[in-house]
C-alpha cells in the first residue's frame, strides 16, 4: 500500500476538512493518491502554515490555491501559499476582478491527477462566486452561497437575495439529491450536508423565491468585522501592499 | 432513492461530524441507512439541542449516546440527550465508575441497524477510556488517547503517560495503517487523521516510550479551567443534582 493511500483511508482519494476558528472557514485539501497532485480550496492566511505542513508531511504536489469568491470576513490563504509553495497558481473566478494567476469562466475545469472540478458560477453573495462541483464523488464546494441551514449574505459587496436564490436552485439544487455539500462556513459546529437535506430544510432557500428575498431583507445584520482589511487584500490576491 | 440514502451522500452510512467551539469538542453522528438506527458518541452539553434536531430532521432512531471516557472539560450531553430522547441509552466503559444504561468492558461491541463498534480499552489519559472501531468502514474514535498529531494529557484524573503509551500503540496504531482516526478534540482545526499519519508524524507517539514518558512529564499544562464542573457532573451521566 503506497503511503498516499494509506493517507486517504477506505477511498481512493485524500480528502481532508480544516477549520479556522476566528472566522469559522472551512479550508478544503483534496489530492490524487496516485500523482499526489493537490488542489487547497479557501485557505486562510492565518492557518497557511499548518496546511502547508500537512500538505509536505504527505508528500503532496500542490497544484492551485482556489478562491470560492472574495471573502469579507478573512484574508485569503493563496498570496501566503504561493510564497511558500512557489509552484502552486492562486485560482478565482474572472467576475471579481481579483488578482490571481488563473480566472475562471463558468463551465471550466480545474484538473488535478485523474480528477477534475467544474467551476460553475453562483452570483448573489458576490458577482464572482464559484460553486466547484467534484462529480466523480458527488460533492460541491458550495463556498458561500448554500451554508448548511443557512447561505451567506446579500447585503454588502454585490450581494443580491433574488440572483443567489436563482444561482442556488439553477447551479446546485439540481445537482444529484445524495451530493454532498461542503460550505465556506459553518457558525454552528457543523461539517457537512446534502442536496436532499438543503432542499428539504434550509430555513431560507427551501422557501419560494419572494419569501427569500423577504426573509434575506429583514435579517439586518451587522457590518462585518474583517470586511475594511479583508476586502482590499483578497482583491490583491491576499499579499498586503507595503 | 431513500431519503437515509440522500443523506448519506454516495456512502452506504450517515456519518456525521459536529463540533463544539467551546471545547473544540468533537460528536459523531453514525446510523445505519436501512433501519435508521443511529449513535452519538461524545455528545456536549450545549449542542444536545442541534444534534437532536439533525437526528429528527433526518428521521433517525438514536439508540446510545456513547462517551469516550469522563471528560474534564465539558459536561457530557448523554443526560440530556435521554431526556430529549427517551429511548436512547447512555453508554460508558465501566471502568471509570460513571453513571450509565450500558457498561463496557473491553471487546464489547456497540450494534446499531447491520453495523457494530469494538469497544477497545485505552487507558492513559483517564483509567476507563474507550476507543470505538468501526472495522467495517476502517474507522476508529480515539477519544483523548490519540488527537491529531498530539494525545490527552496525562498529569491529572487517573492519568498515566507509560499506559497511554502501550494501549495506543497495542490497540490503535496496531490497526491497519489506512484506518482513519476521528478524535474527541482538535485545537489546530484538523478534522481526521489516518494510523499511517500519527505513527509517521505525531511528535509525542510516535516517539520511543521512554521519550514519549519525558515529552509528556514537562509538559506544565494550566489546570483545565472547567474540570470541577464537568467532573463531577459526568460522573452522574451529565444530570446536575438539584
Ligand atoms: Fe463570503
Ligand atoms: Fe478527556
Amino acid at each position: 500500500m503506497s503511503s498516499l493511500q494509506t493517507f486517504a483511508g477506505k477511498q481512493d482519494f485524500i480528502f481532508r476538512q480544516l477549520l479556522e476558528y476566528k472566522s469559522f472557514t472551512y479550508t478544503y485539501l483534496l489530492a490524487d493518491i496516485d500523482s499526489g497532485e493537490a488542489v487547497l480550496i479557501d485557505p486562510v492566511i492565518e492557518t497557511v502554515d499548518r496546511d502547508v505542513k500537512l500538505i509536505n508531511d504527505m508528500g503532496l504536489k500542490l497544484l492551485y490555491g482556489v478562491n470560492t469568491h472574495v471573502h469579507a470576513d478573512h484574508i485569503t490563504g493563496t498570496g501566503k501559499l504561493k510564497e511558500k509553495i512557489p509552484t502552486c497558481k492562486s485560482v478565482i473566478s474572472k467576475v471579481g476582478k481579483a488578482k490571481a494567476d488563473i480566472h475562471l469562466n463558468h463551465g471550466d475545469k480545474i484538473k488535478f491527477g485523474k480528477h477534475e472540478l467544474e467551476a460553475r458560477s453562483t452570483p448573489g453573495h458576490t458577482n464572482g462566486c464559484m460553486t466547484y462541483v467534484w462529480h466523480e464523488k458527488g460533492l460541491a464546494f458550495t463556498g458561500d452561497a448554500v451554508l448548511i441551514r443557512g447561505c451567506g449574505r446579500t447585503d454588502f459587496q454585490e450581494g443580491d437575495s433574488s440572483t443567489l436564490f436563482d444561482s442556488v436552485h439553477k447551479q446546485i439544487f439540481s445537482l444529484p439529491q445524495d451530493y454532498k455539500l461542503y460550505p465556506a462556513h459553518d457558525y454552528t459546529g457543523q461539517t457537512s450536508t446534502t442536496v436532499a437535506e438543503e432542499t428539504k430544510f434550509n430555513p431560507r432557500l427551501s422557501k419560494p423565491k419572494e419569501e427569500f428575498v423577504q426573509i434575506m431583507k429583514n435579517l439586518n445584520l451587522p457590518y462585518p468585522k474583517q470586511i475594511d482589511k479583508a476586502l482590499p487584500a483578497n482583491l490583491l490576491c491576499g499579499i498586503q501592499p507595503e
